[in-house]
Parts: C-alpha cells; structure tokens; sequence
C-alpha cells in the first residue's frame, strides 16, 4: 500500500493511517494509569476501514495489540492487507501476557505502524525485531499526542522508579480532618469507592508515619461491601522511627469469609526522602506506588516533582479548620506553583461522584523522553 | 375544572396540575440567584396541555407570570379554560415591572394554582386580590419543592437583610495568592468572566479592609473586554480602619468610551460584624451583596450563616503556601463542618470553565419560611 502525496497528512502516512492513529489514540484513553503505558492499537484494512481496535486495560491484561487481535479472532476478521496501527511499539518480551511481536506475528500481520518507540530495557526492540521478520515498520505517526499520553510515564521508566499516583480527598478549603482529628468521612461513599478501585489496582500504597500512627489504617483494598479484594498492594510506611509492632498496617491480614486471609506484605521505609522511599520500593519489584498522605508526605512527594498522576477527591464541605491535605510547599510566587493539567486516560478530568467532585490529574509540566 | 379523585397526586390537584407545576419548576430553575426569588409559572390547558412556560431572569426583568403571559400573547394563544401553574404567589405590589396580579387579571385568567405563599410584606396578598377579583385561587402543590428552590432567599426575606453571595476563586488547596502576594491570575478567563457576571447583576459588592489595601481594587462590573459593564454595583469596604482616600475603591468613576463615566457609588462600613454590615447596606436599598473576601470577611459571613450562595471557582494549581481563601472557621469536629448543597438554579452545581472548575452551591442547613 504506497500512499499518494495528496493523501498524506504526517510526512509518509496517508489520512486513512492518520485516522486508524487516532483511533488507536482514543482507545488508549481508555485504558488506566498504572505500572504500565496506556497504548491503543486499531487494525486498518487497506480499504480504510477500521476494523477493530484494542487497548491496554491496565497490568496484567491483555495488551492493546492483542486486545485487537482478540476481537478480530473473536469476529473472524481476515487479517489479510491489514495494517496494526498502535500508539507505542509493539513489546517484546514476555511479561504477564507474552510478547506483541509474536502475537503479531502469528497473526500474519505484514504491516505496523507505531507512533512512539518504547524506550524501556525490557520491553524496547520489537520494532526491530519484527523488521527482522520480514514485517514492514514504519513510525513516528502522531508521535506528539503518543508521547504525551504517556508524558509521565515515560519520566518514571527513565528514572527506574515506580509510577506515583497521589490521592487526596478534601475539603472544599483542602482540608482532611477537623481539629479534633475526626475525618471519617469528609468525602461520601462514591468518592471512597473510588479510592479502594486504585489501590486494588497498584502494587504498593505508601503513607508517612504520622498517618500510619494516627489513623492506625490497615491500608487494605476493599470493596463496597468493605470485603477485601483479590489484590492486596504492598502496604508501605515511609518514617524516620520505627511502626508500632500492634499497627494495623503491619498485620495486614484481614480476615474474610469470601476471600480467606489476605496479606499484601508490609515494609517499613526508614527515609524522609520521596525519592529513596522510591528507589527501595523499586527494589521490591513496585512499579505502581499510591501515596495516601499525610500531609508531610504528599507535600514530600509533590516539592520533588515526584507525582505522575493526581486524583484530588473533594467533598461541599467547608471545615475552617483543622488538618490541612498538604504541608507548606516551597512556593514564593505565584509563577512558582505547580499547575496540573487533565489527565486524558479513562473519561473527564472532572467528573462528579455523588456530591462530590473527582479531578484526574497530571503535572502540567512535560518532560517527554521520546 | 373538579379533578376527579382518582387523577390527584397532590389532594386536591390533578396529574395534570402536577405535572404542570412540574414544568414551572424547571422553568424556575433556569434563573438567576439574587435580589428576587426564583420562580417558574405554567399554562396549563383544561385539555391537559401545557401552553407556554416562563420564568424570571433575575431583578429589572418580567416576573414568571408576565414571561408566560408574553409568551402566549407572542403566539396568539387563546387562555380561555387555562389555568395560571406558579411555584410562588403572584406579587401584588408595583416594583420595577408592575404586579403580577394586575397581568393575570388583563390577561383574563380565572383560575390560578401556586406552590408556596410569598410572605415578603411589600409582595404579599396577591393570592387573596386575586380571589378577591374572581379568580379561583389553589395552592399548596408541591409546596416543598417549591419553598426548597428560594429557602435562603425566604431566610434573607424573613431577616430583613440582602440576600448574600460569596465567591472565591483558588487554587486546588484552598489559597487566593502566593507568599509574595501574587494573585494574578490563579483561575483562568472563564471563570473571570462569570464572576463579572456575577458582579453586573448585583446591588453590592463587599470586601474586606485587607483587600481593599492590599488588592486595591476597582470592584466594577466589567465585560471580557475589559469594559465596564452597564450595571456597576455599590462598592462596599467593611473595616474598622478608614479606608484611604486615593484607593481605586473609592474612585469608582471608570473612564470608557463605550459607556461614559460610571459610578456605582462607593460606601465604608465601619464594622467587622457581617450581621452589622448588611443591616447597613439593607437600609441604602441593597437587596443582593457580592462578598468577594479577603479570608476574614468570607470567613466571618460563613461563621454567622450569613453566605446564601456560594460560587466556588478552582484552578487546577496547587500553591502550597500563601493566603489561604478562608480564615479559620470555629469548627471543632467534623460534624460541625459546614456542608454544601447543590444549588439548583442555572444548571447543575459543578461545571468546567475552561480548565479550572465552578461549584454552585447553598448551605445543607434548610430553614425555610413557607
């Protein structure tokens, strides 16, 4: 399929390619932030249809080429004179779910185009690879909105530290306890449900010692019924004295006629730096870390730039007083503070729950490595 | 026209009727908060239809009645066998666009069903004119729903004081300015824009002594253009301290080649109690006041239940030190924290602006005077 000059939008990609791109872009943000880039991928005949698309569900799920591929095995789509367009490239190891490139392979697919090269050690080359096996590659479609899909991402992957997703619920006036230290619950039902879908889905969830002696909270996922999850995260405390052997946070074990004794592991980080409570999680294997506050440690985490993604839950509640979400930061002026911009992954940067108001957010500031 | 007992849903009404009122509701919802209550009236047709809907649009312009009367009159609508459906009673007295009563009458109408009595005194009684002068006079229907829509404006009525509202524009943790006192700007045009919005159909804006020193503001009305708008509001200081002769506040005399000069009248209040400020403004004819801070003043209105309204605008920027919105409230424990309410006149009570966020919210706490 050679395009003709007319068509093309991007230098070397017909406006067919350019649309299957987006597709493949709006299925992405779809997926979720986590321990792994949001990609999408769409199958384009050489037609022009769109026959399917894929994306990434999140860790342990299919990948966006194989979602795709699935659907199309599903429908009994000819995968003949098709083309996998996807919005990073295709892996090439074998993870959780076994390498892209063989699935592509497999397939019988002779023609990829991806947007962004997948700079990570363990998953990088199977571009290559793939050329080496006789499929035609091409990339760099789109290569701006890709790499900024996964803006922050990247930065984490480039630092070998986990991915940090920081969740807040507050306030109207960005408060989380009243002055008698009562909290529960300032954000309604919803809102807390929410909450408990993150940490099912991260690999560690990490708070200060002030919130691990205060709140004693066993840090456990949970489900609306206030059941345990199948997956329980690492449960962290990042403190410069030791955790209280009775802390709930170190047993960890709840106990439940549906799912039986759960223990997601318990570490004591004896840091105040953000960046080397990252650094031992990283050593444990975490490559999705929720911090859940307190204050000295959100601001910790946010002062060091140390935020991929944000989730501020805020409740129509005025407290006045009392426990503030974040400690000082070291703004001066107002050019100094950190401004946040949507996060295009899986709907509105706003949305409400309940009478509540969820924002999904990421640094404004971009630092792409392509 | 007699209902028959089976078709009522409210005693007394018929489905019909219901869902008559129904419609004015919704029509009442479409106004604007401030110096008048919200109100929606229907006309109903003896044959089950609904003819026309108005509502009022806020101070200046036609009553909920009129609206429907206009209406109908616009489209050659012949009322015999309609009945006039309102959320409030019809006023009797001759304000800015002369007495619904006298409309009703002119417009030939002999049956009138409304939800709640209005006990202002100066509007008060159109009910019993109305029967008065033949008229078939019902009310009671959906009588919550409709006390519900202006409870805090019957509350401001029944004390004899404006009706007030707050606005606060901040970041995501709750502060106005930086520490160096930049504060420009923080939330985006959008949000700017309706808060001059806000400001052009007001009788007053109050600030603080802080503000007015530190900000030195002009506190007028103006368009996205930077335009003074036709309306400018009484500008309000409320201080212990004089405030200074050469502040902008003062002046108000704004120099436009659109509109001439425009002075909306300047006054010190020379208080810190809100309660005070506002029998002040009450007696120099101010019927809605706009508190737009500094912390001091906002906080004091909230601790006294004084804010009938609250727009809550919210950039997504985190300052992390600096002025906070609000000074700190006497709350204690969380049950004493004050809770918010979806307003719901003018669409729903969060929207995006731009990228930053607008609540519209009421204070939880009802107290209505039906």
């Amino acid at each position: 399929m050679i395009p003709s000059a007319q068509e093309r939008t991007d230098p070397g990609f017909t406006t067919a390619e350019h649309t299957a791109m987006t597709a493949a872009l709006d299925a992405a943000a779809r997926g979720v932030r986590g321990a792994n880039p949001v990609v999408g991928a769409a199958l384009l005949h050489q037609d022009g249809r769109i026959l399917h698309t894929g994306h990434h569900s999140g860790a342990g799920t299919l990948h966006a080429e194989a979602d795709a591929l699935r659907k199309a095995k599903d429908a009994g789509t000819d995968l003949a004179d098709v083309t996998m367009v996807i919005t990073l490239e295709p892996c090439n190891h074998t993870g959780r779910t076994g390498p892209c490139t063989g699935a592509i392979l497999d397939a019988g697919i002779d023609s990829v185009i991806f947007a962004v090269h997948d700079g990570t050690e363990a998953a990088s080359g199977g571009g290559a690879f793939l050329a080496d096996h006789g499929v035609s590659m091409r990339h760099g479609l789109l290569a701006e909105q890709a790499a900024d899909l996964n803006d922050r991402w990247f930065t984490a992957q480039s630092q070998n530290r986990p991915f940090v997703t920081l969740k807040i619920a507050q306030s109207l006036d960005g408060r989380v306890a009243a002055p008698d230290g009562t909290s529960q619950w300032i954000t309604g039902p919803s809102a807390r449900e929410a909450g408990h879908e993150i940490r099912a889905r991260v690999d560690a969830i990490l708070v200060g010692g002030g919130t691990a002696r205060v709140d004693n909270p066993t840090l456990t996922a949970r489900d609306a019924q206030g059941n345990p999850r199948d997956h329980q995260p690492l449960r962290a405390v990042m403190s410069r004295t030791p955790v209280a052997h009775d802390a709930r946070v170190r047993r960890g074990v709840v106990a439940s006629a549906h799912n039986g004794e759960i223990d997601g592991r318990f570490v004591w980080l004896n840091t105040h730096d953000p960046a080397q409570a990252l650094a031992r999680l990283a050593a444990l294997g975490v490559t999705h870390v929720l911090v859940e506050g307190g204050p000295t440690v959100s601001a910790a985490f946010l002062a060091a730039n140390l935020v991929d993604e944000l989730w501020l839950y805020q409740a129509p509640m005025i407290l006045g007083d009392g426990k503030a979400a974040l400690a000082p930061l070291p703004t001066q002026t107002l050019a100094d503070a950190a401004r946040w911009r949507s996060d295009p992954v899986a709907g509105p940067s706003v949305r409400t729950l309940g009478n509540d108001v969820a924002w999904h957010l990421r640094p404004a500031a971009v630092s792409v490595s392509k």
